[in-house]
């Protein structure tokens, strides 16, 4: 269980999250990388950490990108679960 | 290069597959499996594939669900090279 962030919250998280775009109950963002193989790289390394956090964002893959889309169905809406993934997946994009 | 496909052989290679939607310029199916792990141990087969034939779905990933669209993006439609994807994959599925 998580609680529903309410609106400042949210642009609270969203601000220091960067830049990822909100469209109502998700927040996404699409990550380029130089070829199909790195995309395939980055996708199974957010597997693993949806595995560890059991939160499952959608990953849609085009080519050399991949958009996330990050929702916590459960409760109807973005949770600091949400969030919290987000950061995480940056955190490891720039390690 | 490969030519785009005239309906009559489009109707005909859809029969030949089985249960993939077609609309307009691409075919697609929704693969679904027990769990999320299952699901993106396929995404990575289905990697393979791509990388081998030099043909790259578009990929999204919803939980336990795959959804793969396949189009000739530099012809602007169908082609055989789709169709011999798709097959490929149901091949893989059945192994």
């Amino acid at each position: 269980m998580a609680d529903l962030l309410d609106e400042e919250e949210i642009e609270q998280r969203l601000d220091e999250l960067g830049d990822w775009e909100r469209e109502s109950n998700e927040i996404s963002k699409v990550f380029e990388f130089d070829d199909f193989t790195q995309a395939i790289k980055f996708v199974n390394d957010v597997a693993k950490l949806a595995d560890s956090k059991e939160h499952h964002p959608d990953i849609d893959i085009r080519d050399h990108k991949v958009k996330l889309t990050l929702s916590t169905h459960s409760e109807g809406g973005l949770t600091h679960w949400d969030f919290d993934f987000a950061g995480e997946v940056e955190q490891s994009i720039a390690d």
